[in-house]
């Protein structure tokens, strides 16, 4: 377990990390109120956040810290970070570079649950993903 | 697992559940943008959910589904639901009668981080707690 309370931000005490030391964050767009995406940060991820202004996540599947935007230069700049009141729960309002998707929407909830039960698509791509992932 | 594919709207079988059955929904208020909270369901919550258009929840601590409102009367009618790119989080924009949190504000995200790293309160209160808890 990394602790490092020093470093650590007084607000580190009220966040309730899970059992394998994460926390989801919701990223909303600051100038609109479009939710962007979630995903999850650990403690360091949260720091670096922090310390850059710029939001990192924690991969579960690559068991890495990502700064959000590494690959395509949609980064996401931080305008504010919230709690929730269990302290389970992160809410940071950002500045959306690009988009948030990595299919090419502006937000990650671009399919919606329509009248028989399916999924239909909500929204524009504002990126080629091709060319945008491209080596 | 519970399973009960002719029940199930189609879409479920793009949810990936985690290995508790559960994916994190994110409650937003459909007015105006606000996200009010994100609280866990498991299959039968979303299909109440659903059927009900009110929002049902599984609670991991007390480990039973519950209807949001239940006690308060604070019900979240469902406007509509999204689901991200990976399957795995839902987003349910409502129109909240009262407020989303148990202590009181309007969303759950009440407490913001400050310039120094600590933590202070950005809402007003739209209920009395002890009124609206009070057995």
């Amino acid at each position: 377990m990394e602790t490092d309370p020093v470093a650590d931000p007084p607000f580190f005490q009220s966040v309730s990390w899970n059992r394998e030391g994460l926390v989801p964050a919701i990223a909303q767009d600051a100038a609109n109120g479009e939710v962007l995406m979630m995903a999850w940060m650990n403690r360091q991820a949260l720091r670096l956040t922090l310390e850059s202004s710029r939001v990192h996540y924690f991969s579960r599947s690559r068991d890495r810290i990502w700064l959000k935007g590494e690959s395509s230069g949609h980064i996401q700049e931080v305008e504010s970070i919230h709690l929730d009141c269990d302290g389970d729960v992160l809410l940071i309002k950002v500045k959306q570079v690009g988009g948030a998707c990595h299919e090419g929407f502006r937000s990650c909830f671009f399919r919606r649950v329509d009248a028989r039960g399916g999924l239909v698509v909500d929204g524009q791509t504002v990126f080629d993903v091709a060319q945008v992932y491209s080596p």
